[in-house]
């Protein structure tokens, strides 16, 4: 999927919520384990629930890893669905990869080819040789973090470094602003917390077209209107991540028409966060 | 296994050369390809051949990863094999994996658990809450990456930060001290690439004790000499990893005796090594 694409949905949808599939069989619906495969029947509920109020989902990898062949196999049998039945949702494989330039190639593989999603989240800590691979793609996305919503973020990424050699500057801008000198960073989003809305401003001076994925709102604190008032650009330039608070809106027979209405609440606040935008410009 | 017991085979094999399972379908004999699980086949074939001469193999994910479904089985089977038939030897899953506190669990669950590897290498971007949950697994190793062996080192790692507030120094230092403070920080060793032998004197300052998984040598160009000299301990402490210069020494049907040949080489270049330091000792 293009950029331009995504952007195009975004306003179709008027919506930029990205839907976190991150299932634990210790917290669906009991009914499901009866199911040959509960993981991939829970997670094609909440698609075909939430699929018009959503343009993306994202399964995070360590969730799928945890249950062997079996889970790497309910990921597959779910990117294919997305892929086959919603063709426009944007999809984000949350593995958070990282390696050597051949290895990261491998990756990249993996996620663009072997499974097919349109994007994947990638660590900066090994710099340019670790993602340049990936963003070889054509049409294919790589999400890197910059400041993440948990509270580790301030071990390192908010220390103060002299990599510019003109001003002190904290890591993720650091990463933030060397990062837009690799070959093809044109296919670069960044992950930006939620929990941190008061670095928007910061972040945006050194990226401002590009898209910014943001966890943490809901469950861990962050607050969508904040966000969207210092970090939302003329394309919109957010996904907005939720998990947790819409796929385990209910764990009963209903889980997923409640999290259809969880996604709803979103949707709903997103659109009238748009209107207030770009009513303003 | 224990650390004990890693040091124990080490004295018992006089080597400390971890062997990377780093298997690419173009690069392995041409006449496995014909068997219905060629990955596992090629690797069974050097775990054979080498397990004598090595404590460790270190098969990096991506590489299984990038064949999907059948990738991952291959994975499975590998770790298996090696556990069930060489119990002796210390498993490295070269994942280099690191997500927010409940992720990294599933992560920590994936490989401890579902697939029973010994330790997992861990990227230290998203800090403390990311890679605790990985150290409270019992007789587990965490392989943090600190310097790495690529030259997408330099972009970040070896930037000053000043995060001691007392002293400005390198990130991958800080790296260091800070994962020491961490809870049964004991569980972590660290990533320190061959390819800057310079820097293990001061590493050695901040981390006496801890095992050090080190890449680059051969291919990368790092020196096994100059690594020992300043980074080998009182227990060796060391882990010298070598995939390519081992799995690909020939792709013809003498494959795997050319891979105990070399790995062969590269034992008793070890030996002389211990011998040459405990001598001192």
């Amino acid at each position: 999927m293009t950029t331009q694409q995504l952007i195009d949905q975004i306003k179709i949808k008027k919506s930029f919520l990205a839907v976190g599939l991150d299932v634990d069989l210790n917290k669906i619906p009991k009914h499901l384990l009866e199911l040959e495969d509960p993981i991939f029947e829970f997670n094609k509920a909440i698609i075909d629930a939430t699929h018009d109020l959503t343009v993306s989902y994202k399964p995070n990898t360590a969730f799928y890893e945890a249950y062997g062949i079996k889970g790497w196999m309910s990921l597959q049998k779910t990117i294919n669905y997305i892929n086959t039945t919603y063709p426009d949702i944007f999809t984000i494989a949350d593995a958070k990869r990282g390696d050597i330039g051949n290895t990261s190639s491998m990756y990249a593989k993996a996620f663009f080819e072997d499974l097919n999603f349109d994007s994947v989240t990638v660590a900066p800590y090994m710099g340019k040789d670790s993602v340049e691979p990936f963003l070889a793609f054509e049409n294919k996305h790589t999400i890197m973090l910059a400041l993440t919503s948990n509270q580790g973020a301030f071990d390192f990424q908010t220390l103060n470094v002299d990599g510019s050699r003109v001003e002190v500057k904290e890591l993720y801008k650091q990463v933030l602003e060397t990062s837009k000198t690799w070959k093809k960073s044109e296919n670069l989003m960044y992950v930006v917390g939620a929990t941190k809305a008061e670095y928007f401003t910061e972040i945006r001076k050194i990226v401002p077209d590009s898209f910014l994925l943001v966890p943490g709102v809901g469950a861990q604190g962050g607050s969508l209107s904040e966000v969207c008032k210092y970090g939302m650009n003329d394309n919109v330039g957010l996904l907005i991540n939720s998990s947790r608070g819409i796929i385990y809106a209910s764990n009963g027979t209903d889980f997923a028409e409640k999290a259809r209405e969880e996604a709803l609440k979103m949707q709903q606040e997103m659109e009238a966060l748009m209107s207030l935008k770009f009513k303003k410009v």
